[in-house]
């Protein structure tokens, strides 16, 4: 029997990942800080940071596979936050539990942000592995060390690293929330140039990629991405067609961030190679979030 | 006032660092298994991975700058042990707690062993880095986070990759000192085919050369090397006439381990701009090797 400890069950993409891991024959043991009401699903609550509830969770559980995705995640302080540090740290001994236990698939949760982002073209496999951020570089540790103590304890490991992703869910002060929040409120909704061009793959696609990986051999990173770049201008200009709101959109009005490379797209042949073609068209997923997203009205 | 805590400050390369930092004004707390007979040294005992004595020992010293040596270095395990996610982790706090105290500079211990070792030439800023070893992944993972830790702490952060190594007091098994200790004993000295190059500087040129990147500015990976490539059956050959006992030495009499490539050498274009340049040349440092070594006589 395949049985599934699934971290951050109920975050941004891992509320997303149980329907896909039910579908995929998994018992699933979610650990997550608030249980959704899916049925079939073993709810856990722990704080995966504690040592002690940590290691009785997984004693307890003994799953074979494990899906990672607890994370510090609050918008605009995570990509400096020395929370990282002690994700990183927890997340180590988790594997090291979860194999001792017995476990026999690992798959974790990186970060395009792991990339070197100077550089343009696709960002693949012959990519400068060169973090700019402690968000990214922690990512990118923890994949190195696991690569490894994964060999040595011979246990099975894959990687993800999520390039731009949307949908149910989002942090409201992202850019499709914040343009679809602004929009039905019927205010002006702000934006940068929006040149830059992006990745976006809907996160009920980015769960199901994930529990693809899972369910492969594969052992080494994947991008989990579209494939497709798309500038964040058309994103605009199609929530605002799709909220017949265009006459609200101000192009423009924002400064970018510093850390505002022009490009990101992911290669991925890899994710492809394993059979995964996402559900979601750019436009079907950009409506599928404004009708599941009730913004309050203010 | 330069007040240096000082890791591994009995071990191999620790022990030869008291002499440069003492000569470059810093007032010298060491910390080590055992104490040295250096005077003008303060010497710590306490064991790195307890986080409580960690912890007391950061804040006694309240140091300025950090010389970080201590990591596990068993020979023959710590390639693949478990250890070194512990030195991981021990190193992440100890950073963090040593930014929280005020200290200033931290140096840190890398190897080349984070470097890929599959493509040849000099290993330097454009080898990618694609670590083969759990000890290799350990290192860079580190050196990735701290990198990102000493930018968002506002610390001054430097990493010395460290090449091939030699001098007193070395582990026994290793190539230089099992040799001297055969040659020594008047047993044969057996060798692979001896035609991989190898990058050698005497331990105490290493370990001047990490005083000097401590002294500097420079906060970027520096490679810790020669930069001068010399073949094993070189050594072996240079060692034999320097003890007289050419005789004995028997050349591919031991297979090769798997993980041992061609050719390793230094770029150290780095190193040389910070005004370092070794003081021993390899003949002359193994010939201090043979004198400062007292192999028993079996």
């Amino acid at each position: 029997m395949k049985r599934v400890l699934l971290t951050g069950g109920s975050g941004f993409i891992g509320r997303h990942a149980i329907a896909p891991l039910l579908e995929s024959g998994y018992e699933v043991h979610a650990v997550g800080s608030r249980a959704t009401g899916a049925a079939d699903v073993f709810w856990h609550t722990a704080n995966l940071l504690e040592e002690t509830r940590r290691e009785s969770l997984l004693a307890e559980v003994k799953a074979s596979h494990l899906l990672h995705f607890a994370w510090y995640a609050e918008h605009g302080k995570f990509w400096t936050a020395m929370e990282n540090v002690t994700w990183v740290k927890a997340s180590l001994d988790l594997m090291l539990s979860f194999a001792k236990l017995g476990g026999q698939r690992y798959v974790g949760a990186g970060t395009c942000a792991e990339y070197d982002w100077t550089g343009g073209g696709l960002l693949g496999a012959a990519t400068p592995l060169r973090p700019a951020t402690l968000y990214g570089a922690s990512k990118h540790a923890l994949q190195t060390m696991q690569s490894s103590i994964a060999t040595q304890l011979s246990i099975s490991f894959a990687w993800g690293r999520i390039f731009h992703l949307y949908g149910e869910g989002e942090t409201p002060q992202r850019f499709i929330p914040s343009l679809i929040g602004a929009l039905h409120r019927g205010q002006p909704a702000r934006m940068t140039h929006g040149r830059q061009v992006r990745d976006f793959l809907h996160v009920e696609d980015v769960a199901r990629a994930f529990v693809t990986l899972l369910d492969s051999k594969v052992e080494k990173p994947v991008n989990i991405g579209s494939g497709k770049g798309v500038e964040l201008l058309e994103v605009a200009q199609l929530l605002a067609k799709l909220m017949d709101r265009a006459d609200l959109l101000r192009v423009g009005e924002l400064k970018p961030t510093a850390n505002d490379p022009p490009e990101l797209v992911a290669d991925i042949h890899e994710l492809n190679s394993l059979g995964f073609h996402p559900r979601y068209s750019l436009e079907a997923g950009l409506a599928r979030t404004i009708r599941t997203e009730s913004p309050q009205v203010s």
